[in-house]
């Protein structure tokens, strides 16, 4: 039983696919910052040509350069720009509407708030291409502020937030701020992933959550199946499979984060499903 | 012992002055419906030559028209312009910029939400003003919406309103709105009076609310310090003060609504002073 949606999400499938064609047109190409949170999928792509850098000024001249999906600051973007470089835009539609929302706040004059992880690049790159006050918010903090009161305060969020944590920010600031003006830049791919995991873990025996120890929505999604009290088992590969995790259990679960490849979901649902016409160990796989 | 602040907020204050100054110059003045929620009040500005009317059309023509705080939609503004009125308009500044706001709003394209109550004359005008569509949401309901999704929506509040209130309202809606924007058009005289009462509640053995029955703030106020435990005594005027509540005990808090004149707060201050140098019934007013 697999929890849908489940793999690459909208944005990754096509960041992955343009970096692939881009791959196979010329043969080498530089990725500022890993691309994708999948250690099984880093490799794959860099016996493809991939090189890893850290910054524009690694990139050497005339190069190919891809930008993942979560996006850079606008002064990298310009820095990019001007050495020259074929630039393959991967960012994904979503992350680069937050940004663009959080520019235009930014721009109207109001202090900007983003809802999301201090250290995620994603909300690096739109905290970065703002040029005034920015706030970014934890999600896994209580929202508490200094300030007695605001005067204009927008509010965007990391594409990967809860709408529930968004809204209990919006609640608290909406107390203190003479206007509040939100974007909910949320993207649906989230949720609907978590809510799948959710509905899956209440029928099944055992889940099998595959994706990146990187990742961040893959840790999301073992969260949420830990937390309804059903056998949980986070695994990055194949390898990671343990016999004994399936004794007792007659149907498993499978779900896999946004970064996690299909052909590595297709490789451990084969495992599994040989394992099962086997019947090594008992357990079935519905 | 008194809450403090009590008795006529800024916006009622400005309007009676001037409605006070307009009767002591023209002799008559018409209002366009009762101009304050308060009895005892009203009888006095009859006495001065107030005649209440219902509609514009029952203005006759050259007289001298009164706007109350709480405004009036544009259209009546509008109609009475017309007439050749003179106006003297006692529309409650913050009142005003609550009607900008929704305003404002509802020519940018967002849905407007107000959160207060429809039959209020406030919430009437603002609504009243704007040409498309309006949702008034009752503080008094669950935030329940059809809508599954919403593109963009605009919020104000009428000014009495509690600024949790439009706090839970901002965290449901922003749950299913693409965008949200807020504006605070709560106004401090409410919540600084619902303070007051609850803090002078802890302190007092009774509390008497000054008010009329149809002032919804008062009610708010009596509600306020009813739910403290304290035992609360609502009148309107000095005939209603019950000799046998003061049976017992020893200090007494007086609470004014926004609406309720400081002529008639100064009569009962008097009254109970007088009864408490009497000795009357063993009270004793702090």
């Amino acid at each position: 039983m697999f929890a849908e949606p489940k793999g690459f999400c909208f944005g990754v499938r096509r960041a992955i696919s343009s970096l692939e064609e881009a791959l196979d047109s010329y043969g080498r190409v530089f990725a500022l910052g890993s691309p994708i949170h999948n250690p099984q999928e880093i490799e794959r792509l860099k016996s493809l040509g991939l090189v890893i850098i850290d910054g524009p000024e690694e990139l050497p001249t005339g190069e190919v350069v891809f930008i993942r999906a979560h996006g850079v600051p606008e002064r990298v973007l310009e820095s990019l720009r001007k050495t020259g470089a074929v630039i393959i835009d991967g960012t994904c539609p979503f992350v680069s509407k937050a940004q663009e929302k959080a520019l235009t706040l930014a721009r109207e004059g109001y202090l900007v708030m983003i809802l999301g992880d201090k250290n995620h690049p994603e909300v690096q790159a739109i905290s970065q291409s703002i040029k005034g006050p920015v706030i970014v918010v934890s999600p896994s903090e209580p929202f508490r502020f200094h300030e007695e009161k605001f005067d204009k305060v927008g509010i965007v969020a990391q594409t990967t937030q809860q709408k529930g944590t968004l809204s209990k920010l919006v609640s608290s600031v909406s107390e203190k701020a003479a206007e509040l003006r939100v974007f909910n830049t949320i993207c649906g791919a989230t949720s609907a992933r978590q809510g799948a995991i959710a509905r899956l873990a209440g029928a099944v025996d055992g889940i099998i959550v595959i994706g990146g120890r990187n990742s961040a929505n893959t840790a999301k999604l073992a969260e949420i199946s830990i937390n309804t009290g059903t056998p949980t088992l986070w695994i990055e590969d194949q390898e990671e499979l343990e016999r004994g995790w399936f004794q007792g259990k007659k149907t498993i679960g499978i779900a896999a984060g946004a970064s996690t490849p299909d052909w590595l979901i297709r490789t451990i649902e084969r495992r599994l499903a040989s394992a099962k016409s086997a019947g090594e160990d008992g357990w079935e796989n519905d």
